[in-house]
């Protein structure tokens, strides 16, 4: 079943060790069927050169495997919340890219320094709070997806205007219409963690880029007006 | 028409991704014949594994369009205000470069630190200001090129001398007699603002390099009496 | 003799190189077999690119070469040392990774910052002292096996769930419970350290990560309900 | 005449973009032949992809051209001086590698922090002055190598224990018994520079490694009961 949306999940997690976001298999993508209510996950801890298309797992919203040979991954239930909370999102990622991390476990919002950020993320890059002991001990991956959710709410985000996010101490989540779209946002956030490091680095003084400039760039790539690209 | 030309800028425009310089569509180069004033450009947003010659659009220098398939890039008009004002530049180039990125959100020149950037850049490599908002709202990508000009007159820069400068909150152009020395000059300014970041990292009091040093690298590569290469 | 172990440290020797943490003859893998008591090691000094399975050196535990036409890795004393102390190691490696060197260098402890460090090292990667001047003149090797022991013992450390360590101004050995993983680990401990050097660059107030938090991740993946993977 | 020093001269230029340590033609190797007093080395300003062996030019150490079809490199002088100097030189490289170009606009030393440091260099990696005004316009690419000369003897060292040097605001200059072995002490320096930068970021108190450890390093591989690698 789904054999098209698995072939897409099954590509879109092959870009992630292709644009170099993944070592070993510390990095998944999933994509949802809205009609069916099912979404495609890769399986857990499976090395991505042995990965085939027939290895990815269909879930439904509730957790249950509905098809597939291997258990889904670790983090299925963080996407579920998030697949359930956003209808809009049709593929989420989660990495370790390293410079991700890097702001997550220094517990930080990506402030919006340039252009190349604005042109994908409207905002900051939002830094989800630590989970608590107990939150952790409840259900730890659902309650992931809760936070993420919890500070999207808090600052009345977009999350198509925003579409990622950082977890404190852990790492980055994005999402996007469909798988490929989340991956293509997960290389956009690396390269603009990157990019805010070295910013930082240069000037300690360091401003945001003005409103109105984020506001133009956003806009003529995403806005109603948008003239970036072919149409 | 301008066959030549299309092959050569399409050529330059696919040594954007090979030198590193770019991710996904975030670049494009242009080369112009001055003979009819017609310069050809990267469509916008067009990835670069689709790319081909034919793709390239030919532009006029008041921003129609006179032949092309595609819409051409969307910074067209900065091009357009840097050829009409520098009769001697033949191709431009901008990218989203990932450490000229960082001294443009920093908002700060790339001091002339060692002969690498001596070798190719006169003086300083400077950051143009922000632009105001009634300019981005008025014309965002035709006034990038006017607040470029704006400095380059300011400090009365040779702009063969200084064949590139960084937009504040975005980032780097080159430009060169064609557009293949453009791409060249782009290469060298990434290089030179890594360069430039990890020594002031390791000196906090650090001084640019001496002119008379500046002088003799420049002055032996691209003097009167250059005997740097073969003649 | 020994051919299936010489086959697998061959392999777990030229994943080095394959993985970015070795330049030159920086490095070596060696693996044992319980049984016999004997373990192989690669030769001292021989590039990666002219070695093959052959190449590897048999060793016993007292440091008597067994077989092999080359002298083994100048290292072999302190792997001696560490399989001697831990029976549950199976396989050791040492690298000059360029990251983890620094941090050795610095002296210091990598605190368990992320996700990433507590999915394979329980506790900070320690940093163990300096030899003295006359533990390097009465044997270096042997000795930097011993202030290995010294920290993990005075620390109370298990080495299956701290797989590594740094030494002060050299580099990080790692081990595993063969010579496969133990290369896995070494791949870890210098994306870890990459990971750290950037996270306090972006806060100098950072914190390690929550207990709760180390200790869920690391359970999940090593601990007996451990569920990522599969079974 | 000489083909086989410029088969190895040749061979020792390619080297260096395949180790990254240059771009474009930012760089050079040369190798003397000792019987005959010639040296061979890159002509200047050609690029590596273009290079054959027959393009390798002829010198003798008074800066005349003896075969070869192009102009020498430009620091020809350079190698000169210390090619007259230091009789036990065989082989000189050149390069803007970049964190070694970073330590140089830095005016600083490198530190010997590290084992990987003191296995190829006794000491700390120098830095040798500007060179002033009078000295640049006499002859800068003589006074280049004096300047070297100068500061290697001013700290009495032995050029073989410490195969290398910055020059600054400019980059470095290696060299070895031969070319080929020039070329692994600027991959030597370039990796010891990014370990060192690094280990500084890391503890602003750091201090070098014991001299104790240093010497046991240098002399495990270079002494006269060097035990490294096979005899």
């Amino acid at each position: 079943m789904l054999e098209n949306l698995k072939k897409e999940v099954y590509l879109a997690n092959m870009d992630l060790p292709k644009y170099g976001l993944v070592t070993f298999t510390w990095g998944n993508v999933s994509g949802i069927d809205r009609e069916t209510g099912y979404f495609v996950i890769k399986p857990s801890g499976v090395e991505y050169e042995m990965l085939t298309s027939e290895d990815m797992v269909v879930m439904d919203l509730n957790g249950n495997k509905i098809e597939g040979k291997y258990n889904p991954s670790s983090d299925t239930l963080t996407h579920i919340e998030l697949y359930k909370k956003y209808k809009e999102i049709g593929g989420i990622v989660h990495t370790h890219s390293k410079m991700a991390v890097a702001w997550a476990a220094a517990g930080r919002n990506i402030p919006n320094y340039n252009t190349t950020h604005s042109d994908y993320f409207y905002g900051d890059i939002l830094c989800a709070r630590s989970l608590t002991q107990e939150e952790i001990e409840e259900n730890y991956e659902k309650n992931t997806g809760l936070v993420i959710i919890e500070i999207l709410e808090k600052y009345n985000v977009n999350p198509m205007h925003n579409p990622g996010i950082l977890c404190t101490n852990h790492g980055p989540f994005t999402w996007g219409k469909n798988a490929h779209e989340a991956v293509h946002n997960s290389v956009v956030l690396e390269e603009v963690a990157i990019m805010g490091f070295n910013a930082e680095m240069l000037n300690t003084n360091i401003q945001p880029a003005p409103s109105y400039i984020v506001n133009k760039h956003f806009m003529r790539k995403h806005g109603p007006n948008a003239y970036y690209g072919q149409r």
